[in-house]
């Protein structure tokens, strides 16, 4: 039995092409006491990939070239040399892009399945406690205020949005094309959804929200912030919570072109990155499960079957065409196996 | 008996030049029941000033072409129609660059002057509270902690940094000449100062900050801003103060080349309007007062003579020629007189 994952082979310039990344084979090593054998059922896909693929000063160490690629998986025991687990049972805990991951048994999580796994990938997991911590911590929105939310058909701001509406607010997303924006007020309930590529998008975003922005979950950056910063309100909020818009470029990125309104406006503005909010999972957990079970926020996880379409997976968030919390499945999930 | 006051003629474009302000001589109007008649001592220039030449969406109405500049003064009562006033009390409140104001008595507030005057024109006025409701409500430094102040000579900077220390930060400034740095470290009791004229901005300033920056009370914008931005630690506090290198620019202004950083080091930025925080200098006055009295704080003002001279103060400031509080006297002060 071999192991398949990804390393990085070359540092992308710009987009990533084909043999930045190259899948081997290796050999599964034997267990040692207090390990255990993963086999994993999902890998997470996600933005931040593309920032630890560059050798930039970011928020962590970046991949090393001839390393393997770093991302979140979900899988089932299969050995176990820890008391704590046993075969069959369900674990996050797996940092790499590969089929099979040997954990020691305290970098395993296991999952306490009362919802579906995919809820535990997206909406209950890194993705969905950003959208959860940057509102309730950063954004602070309170009932009858405008939220506007970016990238919002996707795994981050389509929870974001939802959380929004039970907290009252008038919900505002921005996303690529008419069927995430159906998607977006109709199935996420979000009030309106403005199309960021069907031009126009400050009149759009203009009519969207008659009375200004008072609070932006920003995923994006480029165009779509520049045109909020335009119609923010005074003391507003910014969640600066990605901006994928801008991870394909080299030298120092974007630059908000409406920068001193931030002054202007009062606007408080605070970066997120969610590995500072993992000790508090616990307080967010027993929410948000609570508001899934009682379908009052829907998840989606847009799933790519098999290991070799990782690299694929990835381009499909950065080329749009993602709705929900992009996957790759790497073995059969509990739901393909219960009754 | 004539009143001098500047109108604006026409709009800057770039630098301010003669001719965009115009001096003209009015008649002062007879008194209605309730108002006073204030000579005008200082006049405050600062730099928005400059922001409310232009007409931009600013935070607020800029000056309209061919009405009086704004900007405050502080002055004595020689007439009165309100019981609460008497000739020779000290008052603030006029708002129009002129050497007589006529004001309603709501308008008008009294100095109880247990310090000089022109102690409440700086510390203790605007500029000064600036400083102290931009650390205690935005910035929020910790001791041992290392905040940076840009245009650490000027009016907010300098109280900004003294109040820093008091706070037990490590207080390094940013100003320009060697003069300036002088004063800032010598007098105002900074731990260091960078020069910005100097050369080697990011250098300097790395040496100043062995352990980054926590906290930046941001006046200025521009190079200096982005070789912070280059230099923030995980969860530091922007107090986005003032811009005013950009001030004399067209379209969008600066934006920040390390706009990233934000994000990647969780960053919190604010603006600070000092308006905003009108309805809370009384919590603040006491706070302050004191530590001017016990002279943990000190202040400087820096004052050009004769209202045909508010045009050329407005541009020591530009120029970055002022020290202190730049202001423009008008008629004697109260240190004038008294023995």
């Amino acid at each position: 039995m071999a192991n398949r994952r990804w390393i990085l082979r070359t540092r992308p310039e710009g987009d990533i092409s084909e043999g930045d990344l190259e899948l081997i084979e290796v050999a599964i090593p034997d267990l040692d006491e207090g390990e255990i054998l993963v086999r994993n059922i999902y890998l997470s896909v996600d933005p931040t990939n593309r920032i630890w693929m560059s050798d930039i000063d970011a928020y962590m160490p970046p991949v090393e070239v001839g390393e393997p690629m770093r991302g979140r998986t979900w899988g089932t025991v299969i050995k176990s040399r820890h008391e704590g687990f046993r075969a069959g049972d369900v674990v996050t805990g797996g940092l790499i892009w590969e089929e099979y991951s040997v954990l020691r048994h305290a970098e395993a999580v296991p999952m306490n399945l009362g919802l579906p796994l995919e809820a535990f990938t997206s909406v209950l997991g890194p993705a969905g406690m950003t959208a959860f911590w940057g509102l309730s911590d950063i954004g602070k929105p309170r009932p009858g205020e405008t939220l506007v939310v970016s990238a919002a058909a996707g795994a981050t701001g389509s929870v974001a949005g939802q959380i929004g509406k039970i907290m009252g607010c008038r919900v505002v997303g921005v996303a690529g094309g008419s069927l995430k924006c159906g998607y977006v007020t109709e199935q996420l309930g979000f009030d309106a959804c403005v199309d960021h590529r069907a031009g126009n998008l400050e009149e759009q975003l203009r009519q969207a929200c008659p009375e200004g922005i008072d609070v932006d979950f920003e995923n994006v950056g480029g165009d779509v912030m520049d045109a909020v910063l335009g119609m923010v309100n005074n003391h507003a909020r910014v969640v600066l919570c990605g901006l994928i818009s801008t991870y394909n470029r080299e030298g120092d990125w974007w630059s908000p072109r409406r920068f001193r309104n931030l002054l202007f406006r009062r606007v408080s503005m605070q970066g997120l990155i969610i590995t500072d909010y993992f000790p508090r999972f616990a307080e967010a957990l027993p929410v948000m499960a609570d508001w899934v079970g009682q379908g009052r926020i829907s998840y989606r996880v847009d799933v790519v079957e098999g290991i070799t379409n990782a690299p694929r997976a990835l381009a499909r968030i950065f080329d749009g065409n993602n709705m929900g919390k992009q996957l790759v499945k790497l073995s059969p999930a509990p739901s393909d196996i219960q009754p």
